[in-house]
C-alpha cells in the first residue's frame, strides 16, 4: 500500500505565493501574488524576513479561502533554516494547531501527503501547508555567507526566495488530490554537495518508477510531470534512471527548477532549488494553469536532499527523499 | 474539532529504548532496553553516535513487534540537530516510506500523533515513529562545544542522550491510544534560552487546559499526567498557570525531565530535556509500568521550544509548542 489513493479526493480550496525580486524577473514574472522590493522584506535579518514571508503567503491563502484562522484545522510546515525557525517564527500567532515537518526541498509534496491524510479522514476539514526558503539565509546557513563572494560550481542550484501554501478542503471545488505517496531514503553515495540534483535523483526516481509500476498508469496519461527541485544535472539523470528501469518519463516531465529561473539569463547554474521552490512554482504557475484548463492531469513530486553542513563535513554521503502527489481538474 | 478522538483507538504494539551513560545511572537505570558504554557509540562524531541510536531502537522496535522493515507502512521521526540529520542518517538504510517532522522535544508526541492518525485511516496498518537527542551533539550545536567548559544557569536543562522508538498498530494488544491533540504555538516573550521550562510551560497549560475543558475529564482520573520536558522550573509554572484557568493538575502530574535524572546527584540542573527525554522516559519507564498495571490511564504530553541558536541571537522570544496523547491499557 505505498500509494494512497483518495476514494474521496480532498481538492485544493485556494493557494497563494510569494517571491523574491531575482524570481520577479524570470520567466514567472507577474505571475506571483506579492513580490519583495527588498530580500529583506522590511525587517532586520534575512532569517526574519523568510518567517515574514511564511506569514504573509499562509494568511493569504486563509483568505483567498474565505476563511479565518479559526477555520483552519491543521496547520503543517516547514522551511530549510536549522530548527525550522522561518516556519514556526511565522506562523506562531495564528493560535492553529501546528505540525512542524523537515523533508529538505521536498517539504511542499510532504505537507500535502499529510494535509490530504488529514483533510480524508474524521478528524479535519481543512488543513493548510506551506513551505519556505530564502537565499541569501540558505547560503549563509549551507555554504558562506553572501559577503564572501565564493565561487559556485557549475552544478549547483540556486535557492529560491519564495513561499507558497495551500488549504486542502474535504469538500468543495478545486484541483483534486486523486492520490499520494510517501517516499523512501534513498542514498546512493553522492557526496558531492555542489550537486544535489545528483544526490536525489536516484529517490525522485524510486517514487516515480514505483507509483508507475504500482498503479499502472503510463506517463503519457499526464500532461505534466514535475519535479522539484532536481533542476538541470538531477532532470537528466531521472530521466535515465527511470528508462534503465522501463518508465520513459517523456515530453511533459521537467522540473521546477528549470521552470522558476531563466538558466541562460539569470546566473542560476544548474536551476532554482530550496523549499520555496515547488512551492512556488506550485502555487503561482502549475495550480493556476490547471484551474485555467491548460493542465488536467499533473504529478507533482517534491524532492529533497537530507543533508546538513555538518554531515557534509564529515564527509557522509546525501540521502535524498521524494515524495508524490497526483493532481487532477 | 481539537482533541481527536480515535473510534478504534490503535495500540503501541511494540516500544524500545537506548540510553547514555549519564541516564543509565540515574533512577531508570536497568530499564533500558540498549545502553551506550560510551557517548561515540564507537562512532568518529557524536552526531553518527546519535544516528546510531536512531537505528539501533528503531530496528529493535520492529523485531519486538516481530516485524520486518516491509511491515511498516510508514516511519515517522526525528531529532534536534540541524536538518534533522540524526533521523535521516539513521533510518536511510530501511526503505520505508518515511515522514520527517520537527517539533524540538515534542517530537516524540507529534510522532505518536501522527502515527495515530494514520495507523486509523485506510492507508496504513502498522506505523512507526522515534526520536532522539544527544547531549554533545546538543551542546555543541545549540550551546557551546563540550571542551569550551562553559557554565550552566541553574534554570538550564541537560540534553538526555538517547532514543526511543515504538510501533503503532491499527489491531492488536497493547496500550491504547485513546485520543491526542495537536498543539498551538504559544509565545509569551521568553527570551531566555538557559530557561527553556519556562519558555514552553505557556504551550504546555494551553494543551492540557484545552483538553480538560474540551473533554470535560478531571485530571485526578488520570494515574499520571507527564509532560516532557519542562523539568523543575516549567513544571512549577505549567501547575501555576493551569490552575489559574482552573485545572489542578494534581499530585500525579509529574514530567519526564524530572523522572529521567536525579536532580541531587546527576547535577543536570532543572532536569532533562532533547527529543530523547520524553522519547525514553515513556518507552523505557511509562509504557513497561501500564503494561505491569501501575497505571491505567496516562496523559503523555510532549513540550518542544521552537527556537534555533540564530532566532536567540537575533533577540527573538522563544515559542513553544505541546502536542497531547491519551494512553490507557
Amino acid at each position: 500500500m505505498s500509494v494512497i489513493s483518495f476514494e474521496n479526493p480532498p481538492i485544493i480550496k485556494s493557494f497563494a505565493s510569494i517571491a523574491g525580486q531575482k524570481e520577479s524577473k524570470g520567466p514567472l514574472k507577474g505571475l506571483f501574488d506579492v513580490t519583495l522590493n527588498d530580500d529583506l522584506a522590511g525587517k532586520e535579518s534575512f532569517e526574519k524576513a523568510e518567517s515574514e514571508m511564511v506569514k504573509t503567503v499562509v494568511n493569504l491563502a486563509f483568505q483567498k479561502a474565505d476563511f479565518m484562522a479559526t477555520d483552519i484545522d491543521y496547520l503543517i510546515g516547514g522551511d530549510l533554516l536549522n530548527q525550522c525557525s522561518a516556519s514556526t517564527f511565522g506562523v506562531r500567532d495564528l493560535k492553529v494547531p501546528f505540525l512542524g515537518i523537515y523533508g529538505a526541498c521536498s517539504t511542499m509534496a510532504q505537507g500535502i501527503v499529510l494535509s490530504s491524510v488529514l483533510a480524508t479522514s474524521s478528524y479535519a476539514k481543512n488543513v493548510a501547508c506551506f513551505a519556505s526558503s530564502h537565499f541569501c539565509a540558505a547560503e549563509k546557513q549551507f555554504r558562506y555567507p553572501l559577503e564572501y563572494g565564493g565561487q559556485r560550481a557549475k552544478t549547483c542550484q540556486w535557492t529560491v526566495t519564495g513561499a507558497g501554501s495551500l488549504v486542502v478542503s474535504t469538500f468543495g471545488n478545486g484541483v483534486k488530490i486523486k492520490s499520494a505517496s510517501v517516499g523512501k531514503i534513498c542514498d546512493l553515495g553522492i557526496t558531492d554537495s555542489n550537486n544535489m540534483g545528483a544526490a536525489m535523483a536516484p529517490a525522485a526516481t524510486r517514487t516515480l518508477v514505483d507509483f508507475f509500476n504500482e498503479t499502472g498508469k503510463d506517463p503519457n496519461e499526464y500532461d505534466l510531470i514535475v519535479t522539484g527541485d532536481l533542476a538541470y544535472e538531477g532532470v537528466k539523470l531521472t530521466r535515465e534512471l527511470a528508462a534503465q528501469e522501463g518508465v520513459f518519463l517523456g515530453k511533459n516531465y521537467t522540473d521546477c527548477g528549470l521552470i522558476i529561473y531563466d538558466r541562460e539569463k539569470q546566473d542560476v547554474h544548474a536551476g532554482g532549488s530550496g523549499c520555496g521552490c515547488s512551492a512556488v512554482v506550485l502555487t503561482s504557475f502549475i495550480l493556476p494553469r490547471m484551474l485555467a484548463g491548460v493542465y488536467k492531469k499533473v504529478i507533482f513530486v517534491g524532492t529533497g536532499a537530507l543533508m546538513s553542513p555538518t554531515t557534509v563535513l564529515q564527509k557522509e554521503s546525501i540521502p535524498g527523499i521524494a515524495h508524490l502527489v497526483e493532481l487532477e481538474y
